[in-house]
């Protein structure tokens, strides 16, 4: 499997079910959520813009592709949970690479993480941050049903602040 | 890293906070447990007595532990979520091997799953039931944390009945 693979399996509209871990006072949140998953061109216009951003050039994307998500979350039901986000692979090899983001839905600077696919096809995504890194492994139980967890640790790497789980079922419409 | 490190950085007591995924209804169930894990000698009683159950010669037995959970579910009250098994891994290599278990919580019966540590360190475990299957994966992200995703299947190993995942933080008395 390489990205191109495991961005095409993840193309669609996903139902999902996620539950927070707040580690420091033991809270669990839980948020439901619609997430859709679109190609996009090497070509598109964003895609493009994103690579100059970070000095890369264009023709190094691979499989870029649109994530929009649309939930609920029962810690502040006030709070919208609403967003899209631009993602932009850029391969080393088979198995690693970058992954070019803009602005995400936490963030308000672009972000560069690394990736790795890994033996058991497993999709491991790393992201340093000013003040923290991520952690995210992504993997698909069968073609409509996919797990997620990710962690948000502090910049040392060290402590982990929260740990959460992502249950996604495709809609089949 | 082989069936020894996994068990011995295991051993101890957590603190655990699971969120089970209910996928037919979307339910969000969540516990809270305190597990202990002890190591046994391979000449304790009962892993012998598990070994030959099994047919399986008691000296194959390497790291074999004691796991006791007492936890409360926010789904049913009542229910007293306590109980111990015990776990006998029989490797037959570095990687792979079979575990052992008596009487679950869930079963009736004594199971026999098999174990894999893969490339990244996680423990992966396969468990097939006469109606259904069970697959566990575990990781360390440091010694003091550990996270478990937890899967139910259909016996035919397709479709997923619960998505659970635990974090679980060690208590330092």
């Amino acid at each position: 499997m390489d990205i191109t693979d495991f961005v095409s399996r993840s193309l669609g509209v996903w139902r999902s079910q996620r539950s927070v871990h707040h580690l420091a006072f033991a809270h669990f949140e839980q948020v439901n959520s619609v997430i859709e998953i679109l190609p996009l061109e090497t070509t598109d216009i964003e895609v493009m813009r994103l690579c100059q951003e970070h000095n890369i050039e264009p023709e190094k994307a691979c499989s870029p592709f649109k994530m929009k998500w649309e939930g609920e979350s029962d810690w502040d039901e006030q709070q919208e949970l609403k967003g899209s986000t631009i993602l932009v692979p850029i391969p080393e090899s088979d198995k690693r690479g970058k992954l070019l983001r803009d602005k995400g839905y936490a963030e308000t600077v672009t972000a560069v993480a690394e990736y790795q696919l890994m033996e058991d096809e497993t999709f491991f995504l790393s992201t340093v941050y000013d003040r923290a890194a991520a952690e995210e492994r992504i993997w698909f139980v069968n073609p409509n049903f996919r797990l997620r967890v990710s962690l948000i640790k502090t910049s040392s790497n060290q402590g982990v602040v929260t740990a959460s789980f992502s249950s996604e079922i495709r809609k089949l419409s």
